[in-house]
């Protein structure tokens, strides 16, 4: 399974078509694309934070689906139209208000549907704060 | 499964302990407590939409959580510890931008754990536009 | 949403198409089908049991799975070659070594996708012992 | 996170506490166990199979629930009573009539709840023929 976009490509997509992604100001940015992986970025701002100093599971949920939509993304190319169809979500432990990270591997690639695994991550610690399991509808190519 | 607090009760608990829910203005509302059940209401603002005219899914995804969260709180009492461990949605078609109703429906209210089905609605359509199961943690009480 | 297979037609095409559901005797039998819904039953045998007199977890799943295919069946009509993308479970309370009902809800019936929700419950009580959420990817028809 | 059994002693535990999963033949076996991860194998028998070559989802289902369920014991102990909570799997590819090997990664071993990634894999290939997250409730101890 090989990218066929960059995260440079993927970021500009994200720009120009899905642009409520930056409503909060551009907090979630590709940062990484491999074969079959893609590394998102999402540095909270003020309105994703939670009194105890973390992030809220909203934040962490927007974050798995963009991460893995892109994920999607750089395997198709960019095709606007492909949608989530189910995300099961895992809070593992209690993120810090700091920049998260988001690990994604395809795990299936196929005609009509695509399924990846997601990881959030902080800092140098191997132990995530939450996993998510989402699959995306691919419309007819 | 008799609830031990008020729709009002528990409006006004998330208004003091999760004002957090009301950063994008009052859009979240118990409606309605029943044995087992509670139902919340969601009014979409500007910032939940998409191009097309429809919701988010993350404001759908935050609306399951805030209401099953609710359902918890109405036959627990008001313990602002309670926290999300899992939530599994299913988007099964494109909402209206319109209001979507969540009911919740308590389907187990163990001494550890809490697991809430979520069904949200719009209009008079028996077709729910989402389907989600959430699993909360309760504290030692 | 209207069925178009009764509960003895679905019961004939299982016979004869999966007849590996019977490997263990006839314990699956689909007992009623009205809009959208099916009931299934699920008579466990000794194999299905566990130390403690209960009802072992595969075999709960494998009801909930083949339920909620008979739901998809009854809507869709004798397509053998549906097959399940993803089951979500949550186990809610220890079932007892007797009948188990499973009430299935078609919650999305689309040209490629179908998601069912199942409730397993036994005798009188309104509590579930076990909750699933069931996708189906449907062939080109 | 350093594993306190090891895979020989795990495979005795579960021979004499969960004899039941050697009812259709020794056909789950531990391979191995490093920190954080066990993997389990499963030769399919003739009952797990299906018509066109392949293994049934209940048995996907059955070694991803005993996998993860080892690779809690793996790093708590001998604890007989850990049970399932949520079992969330995606069915990926068909897979052949052939031995599956089964990669576990504890994601989370907190006091109450384990949370487990569990990955179905067969032969060289590094495409998943399924993907499972399971959650255990650990009993106090």
């Amino acid at each position: 399974m090989q990218p066929i976009m960059t995260a440079a490509e993927i970021n500009a997509f994200l720009d120009t078509d899905f642009p409520q992604i930056h409503t909060d100001g551009r907090v979630f940015h590709v940062a990484e694309v491999t074969a079959g992986r893609v590394t998102m970025t999402f540095d909270p701002a003020e309105r994703h934070l939670r009194p105890g100093g973390t992030v809220s599971g909203p934040a962490m949920f927007t974050l798995a689906d963009v991460a893995a939509y892109a994920a999607v993304l750089a395997h198709i190319g960019p095709v606007a139209l492909a949608f989530t169809t189910n995300l099961n979500i895992n809070f593992l432990r209690l993120p810090k208000a700091q920049l998260i990270r988001c690990e994604c591997r395809v795990l299936k690639l196929g005609k009509r549907l695509a399924v990846v695994d997601a990881l959030l991550l902080q800092g140098d610690s191997d132990d995530p704060v939450a996993q998510a399991t989402a699959t995306y509808s691919i419309p007819p190519r």
